[in-house]
């Protein structure tokens, strides 16, 4: 793991203009005639990313999402993509590209280009996409929050991951088991939620590794301190109905990751305004922490403070 | 090979925009604020596009290159690139990050972002470069070409596969292979030219699977008759020394691929434009062909009729 963060120093030390912002955000950001165009990509490898054995539309599915997401995030509307596609067998191919284009147009990111490649015999495949977004108005970074924020999040967090556990075997089974594993599966983040909440924001980014880690991101790159409290962050019925609501399962919760919703941090003035942004699109938003003076994220649950867990989310 | 053609097709269904260009050239277009971005994405795998024990720094090289050559032939400026890279050994990284720093320093493609991901054990590696540029005239397709229009190519023809010959022990030694295998690891397209041309141009691609499968490329995506003249086919001294001039060498010269040369069609009242653009830049063009109302690419050598040769290029 090391070895990656001295890698990806190494990277940043190349990456010296504005635009990339140091390769610390989620996305890059270029000023084209007048308008901010938001750049970002991923990346997702058989066997590391995914299981051989996944539905191909839900991997598709899946590549998108966390590209929408990100775009999301950084407060633009999708333009569209490009892919590129390791071949392998036929029919799994001709139901990667049928997810693909469901996700494309749910995401509204239609697909602009790519490249296809043939892999070696019996390589693990990889998926490579890039999501192009634009965004009018400001686009939020990780690393804007300020003391006296409040901290929000959107959605409910953990379904992704208790729904992985249920898939694999190490969770319940039933209805509330299977809504998770769809959570999990074919996460659909509330895309029109970041450009909506953009003006009004001080710092956002999505939760793709857990809501610690990616709290104590923001953190660190906003230079501040951040507390949480474990009970106000919302969970959703299937994963009470399973997991209960206590602090061991909101633990749990806040670090499993594949979440796709947004991490915010505005001025406390705009509480009301939030709301009902959130409200006029149908999605949740709760506040679960403030910003302080200081380094650091630190948890509260019910008031009174608790340590943070070894492993906060996946790091890579 | 037929599987890919068929999931090429699948995924044309899919990008139904006109910004998609239904994928049927180098690149995307997207109309930003006024201004025209041009995208495009090649990846490149271990065993199929580089060998496991080339040097990294060249593979990076190699990477910026033929992106930089799409966004050129599009007429575009470059204005950076977002980067997929999986993690190997970590003396091989830091060689390929060094590559890549002095090929986005000669391409002025400044690194905006990407992704690092980390392959399973002993898996082939992949890595993949989106780039983007900026049109501030015409976007040249594949398929304007025009009866009447001349064809031209920039540079010389051949000296990429020349160099992979010498390089894998089938070709010659001495100075003229060193410098034809230098010209193979790091093709250097000349980018400026691409948009010096554009407005001067009918249609406009690269060289990157060989002179003759991407002229018939062009002929069909134009829907005329193209006819090149192998006698008109610019060469190397290098390769001349090596290969020779003969319509033998000619043919290997145009079916050989990895040339990233600008072809282009434009009506023969452009061409002291032309001729002045190039040589403003120090570039070499030249004419090598005529189109006809017709379909099709046929073959002359010195004004004989000559029969294609049976593989025009690298197929896929």
């Amino acid at each position: 793991m090391t070895t990656e963060l001295a890698f990806i120093a190494a990277l940043r030390a190349l990456a010296g203009t504005p635009e990339a912002r140091g390769l610390m955000d989620d996305a890059a950001v270029l000023e084209i005639g007048g308008e901010k165009l938001v750049l970002t990509l991923d990346t997702m490898v058989e066997s590391v990313h995914f299981l051989p054995d996944d539905p191909p539309e839900d991997i598709a599915w899946k590549l998108v999402a966390v590209n929408a997401s990100d775009v999301s995030a950084k407060g633009a509307e999708p333009l569209g993509c490009l892919y590129s596609h390791a071949l392998g067998e036929e029919s799994w191919d001709e139901s990667f590209v049928a997810g693909l284009a469901a996700a494309c147009a749910h995401f509204r990111m239609p697909l602009l280009g790519g490249d296809t490649v043939r892999m070696p015999e019996g390589a693990p495949r990889s998926f490579s996409l890039t999501a192009l977004g634009r965004a009018h108005g400001p686009v939020p970074s990780r690393g804007g929050a300020q003391p006296g924020d409040r901290v929000w999040v959107s959605g409910t967090i953990g379904d992704s991951g208790l729904g992985l556990a249920a898939l694999t075997g190490r969770g319940a089974d039933g209805e509330a088991a299977e809504w998770l594993a769809a959570r999990y599966r074919r996460p659909s983040p509330d895309t029109p939620l970041g450009p909506a909440l953009a003006p009004w924001v001080t710092a956002m980014m999505d939760v793709s590794d857990g809501l610690l880690i990616d709290g104590q991101r923001m953190a660190e790159a906003s230079g501040i301190a951040m507390t949480m409290s474990a009970d106000s962050v919302p969970l959703s019925d299937a994963f009470r109905e399973i997991a209960g609501d206590e602090l061991a399962a909101r633990l749990a919760a806040m670090t499993a990751g594949d979440d796709y919703c947004l991490l915010f941090t505005a001025p406390p003035e705009h509480t009301a305004r939030i709301r009902e942004t959130a409200a006029g699109l149908g999605c949740e938003v709760n506040a679960i922490g403030r910003i302080s003076a200081g380094t650091g994220l630190s948890l509260v649950h019910k008031g009174v403070s608790v340590p943070l867990p070894d492993d906060l989310g996946y790091r890579h």
